[in-house]
């Protein structure tokens, strides 16, 4: 229970990655908390350190939820029959006789971006090269907001909707125009990312981006820049600048999505939002954070929970979807995964030679 | 999925067969809607000539539910990525590529009696002399009403309920008197239909039946007929009059009960009141209907709905229920039933000669 | 269904043993009620003579459960067709022909303690000695408060919890004092029962037991004695006495805790507390109920709920558990129980010859 490494449902999920766990400011207002993360109960915690941890949440002993005890001198302990544990996952004291050989899970934890980020994989093969970096959420430069949703959906699902936003001109009719169905749209990859780029020209913006983005009744081109890294983590630059070369202005919005499964059929959604500290001020990031927030409840999760509830446990993939040449960078990036998963079961160590190649659209 | 003609859960239905899918009226509030049809998703909407239509309500692409978009043009506009269907199912607009080779499924559609009549067989077997008709429905000549349940419950279990009205007595006792189980009852048949004749002798009718059959405090002889069409619609007739053959009058009253599977544990029940403009009023219909949407919210489906619960998932005759007397015209139903959905599995042709039997009660 | 004598689910359950099915003044205020008991619908009614009984729950023409239809002259009628049965289960009315044949399960049914006592297995093998008596729930004697919660939990995590009494200490603090892990344990068994007993010594009573022991802030000693006799009766009784032998004063409590399986994955919870009349009065009687229902509801409850809900359908055992010395009961009872469904599914006769034996703590 606590200590298998097996993830739940028939699903195979990557476990040699980083998925974001919680914000660290989660650990502010409460000792702790958990959350089930590739099928997993994990426990996040601060350790005597204030330094967060993340362990496994069931007892060893009776698989009482840990979550339901308390913070004790940097120990979890457990609200059932009082055993104790440290942030290495070992039973450090138990009020009923020895500590030997009692344990639960414990997680590579990573702050960065003050997003709690979890290694699900083996201890052994920790990789901190591959904690994402952004430094578009650098919190001396940008205003960042945060946002978490809770998805009825697989986590594939969700990555599918930011890789292809050709759908914000049909379920945002707030934030596109037909420019976006216009657009040229051009797709890169290498082993674990894949970057598809939007360019939208000629449009006026709809009342709500013209003020993020400052560009009143001007016509303008937008671009939209998308990089998937595996598994699930996407970051959405937008650049916006007039049509009118005269003009010398750029302003622009970056926006964070991590997908993290918690089960097969269920994903945890974390966001994260900044406009530069230098274009923009803290009450405009708080309307961009706002419009954001609307459109992924109201529009893009009620959007996918229904297609997700449509699809039931099976794997889009195996239904036949028709694919269209929107579709291409949601294929290729669904089909790097699988290969990293494929790879990983099979004891394939990841390598770190990136061929980056371009590809034409409708080649899917 | 999309285009799936089989059926979902382990029951089989039959599928080159009329079901009621709703009301016509229901496009009178708003432009479409959908409604699982023997464990299909099926989209309701008017097309461009204000005909309805009806058609797969996923879209090929993402699977995701068409009642979520539009209606353009007489076209149904998917919200996620804009593809476009027409009454046929086929796409007719995509704004992001080739409409050839995407369709949901289209199912034929007929209007009869202010009803959506669904045809979810094979297209090239579509049957309109199978498609119920009721004189009693003309509006000209009768009050109408209608109204809708949706029940926890096989959709056999609720037929089984009208075919067998010994059950007035006992579930409905202000519809009912000790003159139920005293009728004598006859039963006929042919290939596709049962009739269930019930003959309540010398009562005095219940102060809500007497208003509504205007029969006072007179001693009364009282008549139902029931009529099952396969695959689960129903026509019950009731006919009043006086014991004493001294006076000379008689009144009535029609109700349609159209049993149409949701799942395999789950149905729609449409039903259709109606009164004879010459005998009754427009008021005494309303309260006709009051009376048996009560009775059929709170007694029938209440019961049927619990007895569904008791029995799960599995078919009531696995369960070797003890058949008595009064079960025969629903036990002859589900066999015919059963003859025609394993006919049609096999491939037989229907076979419309019509073999009519008149059989004892009691020898089920 | 109706007669069916098999569990439901993949648990085995003792059949020819009592449960406790519910309290006899719930029939002082309704004519019936029905309860699943190890997944069987069992319906409780009072017949002619006003005594309670016990049949099944389901009518053997339809499956409509029982409960929805009235008691008459001491026989039970279906709401749906009329169908009339006694409390052997015999139909003895039916408004459409004959009875013979058609019958419902009757399951013995004793009452003692104000508990209706169920034997859920073999009518002929049913054991009058077998009956809980317990001495301290003579309502001349004794204060006795009643309740019940419902568990969505197996039983045995539910007999766990009061075998293994060490978690007072963590779960209940405004119940234990660190003198609760600091006890002595001993642990005596036979083959239907298992006694468990744990010596508090020298510890100030938090103030709610105080009250109840009319302890003050004096030192006392504390024993806490628990009888386990299977399936699932636990009989809890306290004794407490002061530290300074000087004194001669006793005081004391008991609990009875009967656990009845629903489903594999969730249980009934009869308890019964009883203080002696000559000792405490009525109003601290209340205090010490609400005191255990506050404890039982908010505590006990809320964690073997989560815990059940962490294990899921799986047998604990099958999980490898830590074991601790503080399992040893409940170890032993489970093993116990274990074996009697064993011998009783083989068919093994249950034996009465009792050894009794004790063993150190740390064996288990």
């Amino acid at each position: 229970m606590g200590k298998s490494r097996q993830s739940a449902g028939n699903s195979l999920f990557l476990r040699n990655a980083w998925y974001a766990g919680g914000f660290a400011e989660e650990l502010d207002t409460q000792p702790m908390f958990s959350r089930k993360i590739l099928g997993e109960s994990v426990l996040f915690y601060r350790d005597r350190n204030g330094t967060p941890a993340a362990i496994g949440n069931l007892c060893p002993h009776r698989f009482a939820p840990l979550d339901r005890g308390t913070v004790v001198d940097g120990q979890v302990r457990c609200g059932y029959h009082g055993l104790g544990f440290d942030r290495t996952g070992k039973c450090v004291h138990n009020p009923h006789g020895k500590t030997a050989g009692l344990a639960v899970a414990a997680y590579p934890l990573a702050v960065r971006h003050g997003i709690l980020w979890l290694w699900m994989g083996d201890a052994g093969k920790v990789d901190y090269d591959l904690l994402p970096r952004f430094p578009s959420l650098e919190e001396d430069r940008f205003h960042v907001r945060r946002g978490y949703l809770h998805g009825e959906a697989n986590y594939q699902l969700m990555s599918d909707n930011i890789l292809d936003l050709s759908h914000i001109e049909f379920l945002h009719p707030a934030l596109g125009t037909d420019a976006v169905s216009r657009a040229k749209v051009e797709t890169t990859h290498d082993e674990r990312t894949v970057t598809t780029t939007r360019r939208m020209l000629d449009e006026v913006l709809p009342p709500t981006l013209a003020k993020v983005y400052k560009s009143g009744e001007e016509r303008v081109n937008r671009t939209m820049e998308v990089v998937w890294s595996a598994p699930s983590n996407m970051l959405l630059a937008i650049t916006v600048e007039p049509v009118d070369e005269a003009q010398n202005w750029t302003t622009g919005a970056q926006s964070l999505h991590l997908f993290t499964p918690e089960t097969d059929t269920s994903a945890h959604y974390f966001y994260l939002a900044s406009l530069d500290r230098e274009v923009q001020d803290a009450h405009t990031a708080d309307a961009f954070a706002a419009a954001l927030k609307r459109a992924f409840i109201e529009e893009d999760k009620a959007m996918i929970d229904a297609q997700a509830k449509a699809i039931g446990h099976a794997e889009i993939m195996d239904l036949k979807p028709a694919l269209l040449p929107i579709d291409k960078a949601a294929v290729l990036a669904r089909r790097k995964l699988q290969k990293l998963i494929a790879d990983e079961v099979a004891g394939v160590a990841a390598n770190s030679s990136q061929s980056v190649s371009t590809m034409a659209e409708g080649t899917v």
